[in-house]
């Protein structure tokens, strides 16, 4: 039980929501008042189907369209991800990807944690139809779904938003300030590990590894949710380039 | 943190959700796809303004069209409470009213201890645009408050409904079946006390206790608040009208 009903400010500073392809301005506007609600108030945005700025957004945003007016938005969904040090992913339903599935409570309160350790936190929500890609998800470190009743799942877009920002406050007001927890790993962001994995896909690429053809792209997701599910140190992914790069070397001598 | 994130069905029966003068129909079929989304499907409408049943509720429902069709629709509000043995109103801002004051979470986890004590819980939902009147919260034991971000409370009727839906969800995934625990307590159903309180009403009225007339209106709300307040048994009840009927009796006999 929350030991303070009441709404005491969080020091922590809250997640990043990004709206991936987002279809209706209207379902913009509604995730941006829905955030709000319980002080989440960055929104990052890829590649929103009818473009940005978005009338409908802001109308339907209204008294939260400082939300929108801060919202940044990208081509791609690596780009919008880039400075993050861990990742959610919202899905409705289980997709059988090997990383941790969360409910709203369990994933913010992680997201707590990390974000009092210092990291940047991001969660992704899909488009209204049809939810995040499998190539989304492969970007996340683990997975949110909502305990939804399976005779009706029925959330949108806003709902979802808004039961995560309430559990992200939820759960918040209740975290004490973790510093003296501080951890000093140094964790390699989001856009480090996405280089390492495009290093890697172009060099088997390369190597004919994707093969074949039909199952190329399936095989890249996989390989996808294999480096973001590691929790990687700069470190690592620097050894990780020099392994790969090395490995190239030593083939390509080797056929002299 | 939730033992189980996965969607066990509950044994407990949901609470009863009472939309109070509901005004557009569109949110009625919203609160109804809310309240599925996480098994409360029985709804109670009190003076919907416009009339029922209405196709704009229905059209807005369509999934969640089965929990319209159950609905029960009442004139006033104390008809539509009269089985509940337990009530909750929810309530944007602290109303100064001498009651206890929940999260959704802390009232869900009375909700239910409530019902798997086999008592009828119910929760109340005000119109869109005003919210519950004092008169209505006056027939409540407790209230229900959003922690919402002070500087942006903008939760509209439907959201309202999700998060409380989600918070019963919750709590009755992980409440352990509470048989052994059994409360053997007669407890007055609501309608026992509404009648306890007309008749204190009356009497009162008649021995001019409301007074000023510009005060009686507030007087009585507070009369009623006290009521449901305290936690009644059947023969409290008996016994508070045996009583007032002495009481009345004795100052007739003592004026002739």
């Amino acid at each position: 039980m929350s030991k303070n009903p009441q709404n005491t400010p969080t020091p922590l500073a809250p997640p990043t929501f990004v709206l991936v392809r987002p279809q209706m301005g209207e379902n913009i506007g509604a995730a941006a008042r829905a955030m709000l609600n319980f002080g989440v108030d960055r929104m990052r945005l890829v590649a929103p189907r009818d473009g940005w700025p978005n009338p409908a957004a802001k109308a339907m945003a209204s008294g939260a369209g400082r939300v929108l007016d801060g919202a940044q938005v990208y081509d791609t969904l690596a780009d919008a991800l880039g400075d993050c040090d861990y990742v959610f992913a919202t899905t409705a339903r289980h997709r059988g990807l090997t990383k941790p599935i969360y409910s709203p409570e369990a994933a913010m309160e992680v997201a707590a944690e990390k974000t009092a350790q210092g990291l940047k936190v991001g969660v992704m929500f899909g488009p209204e139809a049809a939810g995040l890609e499998n190539d989304d998800i492969a970007r996340a470190n683990a997975t949110i779904t909502v305990p939804v009743n399976p005779e009706f799942p029925s959330l949108n877009l806003a709902q979802c938003v808004l039961l995560t920002g309430y559990e992200w406050r939820r759960q918040t007001t209740r975290v004490e300030p973790l510093a003296h927890e501080m951890v000093k790993t140094d964790w390699a962001p989001h856009i480090e590990v996405e280089r390492l994995a495009d290093h890697f896909e172009q060099r088997l690429d390369t190597a004919g590894f994707f093969f074949p053809q039909a199952k190329a792209q399936s095989m890249k997701t996989n390989l996808r949710n294999m480096w973001s599910r590691m929790a990687l140190t700069r470190a690592d992914v620097q050894t990780l380039h020099g392994m790969l790069r090395q490995l190239v070397w030593s083939k390509d001598t080797s056929d002299r």
